[in-house]
């Protein structure tokens, strides 16, 4: 659990922005807080405590995932596998589909990375409708490691996100909802 | 400088892909570097110490210059700043558009968040043609702020993106050559 003190200050840098990217959408910049290295080394330091003893590789996702996920897997000194966006990892690569609004999209890790028997965090900055984590949490399992923990700087909770995640039986951490 | 045992650990790790993504293309694979938390953290002792003293921000280019960029700026204890593809980051922010082999590009970083006068590093992993480099140069130019260092963790020389770069004036370090 994140200390009150972090919260409100991660609160207070974090940026609201109003219709962005659509119309009715609450936009929540966190690029603020990599101008704050001593913010950003309290939240890798709270990240890693709720995963340490629990993971043994991290899964980040591009690309904010990567700001915080990498740090992560450093403090726990476990290997950080980059979940990419389709094509530009080469092959060989394991790849897992999922649908989008309009139309779909694909996830990738190379193969081999991930180990069989594995029990992986999969990280991303933010949790919002769960689409790309669902997909990243059965790449994972595609390669026969376990998701033991998904972890989030922000959940948006109204979106359900979580409910997606729980077939997965793994614990869901984060230090912010809205 | 790196050591000659940097470089060769590093030589061993990265894996080269022949003809990715296209025919007569070596892709250079960095993401072996992040299984080996230990590697990373020599890498980023090197990057960091090529810019102590010199730089009082960095910038990192979406989305692998965030893999030691943001770890490079915590260690100088400076801000980090995304450069993001355009459409992502939320209005206001400052754009900077660059040709690519077919049509254009465009680089954003939020309104703001370098500062005039500041004397900046632009670090991405991989130096090629140097097109989306200079383009972020540019972007700190415009906002007043100047570049001070470029720094990669690879540079492919036979590309001359830092014949690119000369305009500058500043220092280019890389880790490693091919």
């Amino acid at each position: 659990m994140a200390s009150q003190e972090l919260i409100r200050k991660l609160e207070k840098t974090i940026e609201n922005i109003p219709d962005f990217p659509i119309p009715g959408i609450q936009f929540k910049d966190i690029s603020p807080i990599f101008l704050d290295s001593k913010l950003y080394e309290e939240v890798i330091a709270d990240l890693a405590a709720a995963s340490r003893g629990k993971v043994d590789a991290v899964c980040g996702i591009e690309s904010r995932g990567y700001l915080f996920g990498i740090a992560i897997a450093v403090a726990l000194e476990v290997p950080f596998i980059l979940i990419r966006k389709a094509g530009k990892l080469p092959p060989p690569v394991i790849s897992e589909k999922y649908d989008l609004e309009y139309g779909s999209a694909v996830i990738e890790t190379r193969e081999g990375q991930i180990k069989a028997g594995q029990k992986v965090l999969i990280h991303d900055d933010l949790l919002a409708t769960g689409g790309t984590t669902e997909a990243a949490a059965r790449l994972v399992e595609k390669q026969g490691a376990t998701v033991a923990q998904f972890s989030f700087l922000i959940a948006l909770t109204g979106l359900k996100g979580e409910e997606k995640l729980k077939k997965f039986n793994a614990e869901v951490y984060h230090i912010l909802e809205y």
